[in-house]
């Protein structure tokens, strides 16, 4: 028995799994909102922990325990670092792998969450058809990976930021501070933040009613959709402005790599599945420059358990 | 002796080569404007005989001849289609290497040009130092090549095509049709379009005067440059924007893939040089989204003969 940790901006995801992805327990928390990584790495021991007992073992039994965090990764030496929204945010290197591991008794592996959930869909999902494609992860950001050949191209470490990839010279400026970037149109965040921008310059709205009546104090992606299931204007606009950004990425990337396709993930992404590949496609479609191509847009096929999954596989 | 060629937009330049690139001979003719795909292969058949003759060898006595073109290259099958620019245009794929072949009376390959000038800096120019990079080849248009752990990547045979990554979504249409590519900003023939209609529209620039002094119908290199040195406004304008475009495309993909670094050649980006590569660079930075990396710009060593020096070594 394995476990995987998918570490989130608000959640903290703890699967227990058997074989390549038979699910035996689960367990789930709040990402502390303070503390920084040392709070983050409790939180983590602490929903293990709760994993395990809720299948009567301990976490010392485990094979072992992967975790999928946002931030710079450092797989070899086990640290994650640069993480400027998880519990109030820390910069250098933490060893997670080195304080989990003491804690919980068992082997430890940490690596990039886009980068374990693009590998679990690659050896379990929707990746298993292509031979060469990108990850599009779309939630509070907009992340990615880069498949070629079947294998995770890396660069010098950290390639797969699709989410910076200039789709609007002097455009939008991003939550990263630059100016165009997809993730600039793309990111729930930076959607949010345009909409709260927008409604208090007296744009009608209800997506600020819903996330009201919801109890929230955020636009999740259900909010999201009861707004565009409402048809609401901005809620339609913010969106097709998200898929302009993915799309003019992704018909980038077409012409840059010539790639098989995408898999389409993260929170949005899996929200609005065939819907958002849709969209992104007839997007994409306009700027691939050779006629004879056709890049497919799938969904990714793990859903939100993706991410948990595909940590456990650092474990395998 | 092998022999390459270099098929140009408006010149077809032959170089003699032996060993690596020892050049032995050269001859020049002008690119036919009509005539399609069988006036472009007897004047590369001719512009071959004429350098063969200027140092008293005939064709069949060649190792090889390979020619590196614009175009749908088809290198397995040896043949050239979809050229818009060239001799009229044609579409249908022409079988180059066998009437070519039969000609000179020696072996004969083809490739996509920009492909064998990035093979001839890899294997003898600025690439020699890069693990991994990307050809930026800017002159009437703006093509690529895309070379990861030495080797080119050619996806499913048409990656590269950089000039048509997106750089502004809805933004100024592309001689290609598209909008908001790089080449609509950065391609020789799209500046030549804009400065016409600009200029048409009333404004100031000392470009058309300099081009009939010249003697010339367009806007080659060397009148941009006059332009340039003459501090003329519009010059500037258009090549900001080209540098622009390009350092956009350049940040984008150092995002995507984490490469060492870029090569600039092609007509422009060998007449302009450092100074191209410096804009470039300073361009690119403030988009490349890893603080920790700063890839690097360098232009093309081989320069204008580094087309046909790498067409020749397609029978080495």
């Amino acid at each position: 028995m394995r476990g995987g940790v998918d570490l989130g901006g608000t959640k903290i995801e703890v699967l227990l799994v058997e074989d390549e992805r038979t699910i035996v327990g689960r367990a789930r928390n709040a990402t502390p909102t303070e503390g920084g990584a040392k709070a983050v790495v409790d939180a983590i021991a602490q929903t293990v922990e709760d994993a395990a007992a809720s299948v009567g073992v301990e976490t010392a039994s485990l094979t072992g325990v992967g975790v999928g965090s946002p931030g710079a990764v450092d797989e070899e030496r086990g640290t994650v670092g640069f993480n400027s929204n998880l519990a109030g945010g820390w910069r250098d290197p933490y060893p997670f792998a080195a304080e989990l591991g003491d804690r919980l008794g068992t082997t430890l592996r940490v690596a990039n969450d886009v980068e374990v959930a693009a590998t679990a869909e690659r050896d379990l999902g929707s990746g298993r058809g292509l031979h060469s494609w990108v990850a599009i992860w779309w939630g509070t950001g907009l992340g990615g990976a880069v498949i070629l050949n079947g294998e995770r191209w890396l660069g010098n470490g950290s390639a797969g930021e699709i989410g910076h990839m200039v789709v609007k010279l002097n455009g939008r400026v991003c939550p990263c501070g630059r100016r165009g970037c997809a993730e600039a149109y793309a990111g729930r965040a930076a959607m949010e933040d345009r909409a709260r921008r927008l409604y208090a310059r007296g744009q009608k709205t209800k997506l600020f009613e819903l996330m009201e009546k919801a109890n929230r104090d955020r636009l999740s992606s259900s909010i999201w959709e009861k707004a565009l299931a409402a048809d609401d204007p901005l809620a339609r606009e913010l969106f097709d402005d998200a898929y302009d950004a993915i799309g003019a990425v992704a018909g980038s990337i077409a012409n840059l790599l010539d790639v098989d396709g995408f898999v389409l993930g993260g929170g949005l992404g899996t929200r609005f599945g065939v819907t958002a590949a849709e969209a992104i496609h007839g997007k994409m479609r306009p700027h691939v420059f050779n006629p004879a191509r056709d890049p497919v847009v799938v969904p990714a096929a793990l859903g939100d358990d993706g991410g948990a999954i595909g940590a456990a596989l650092l474990v395998r």
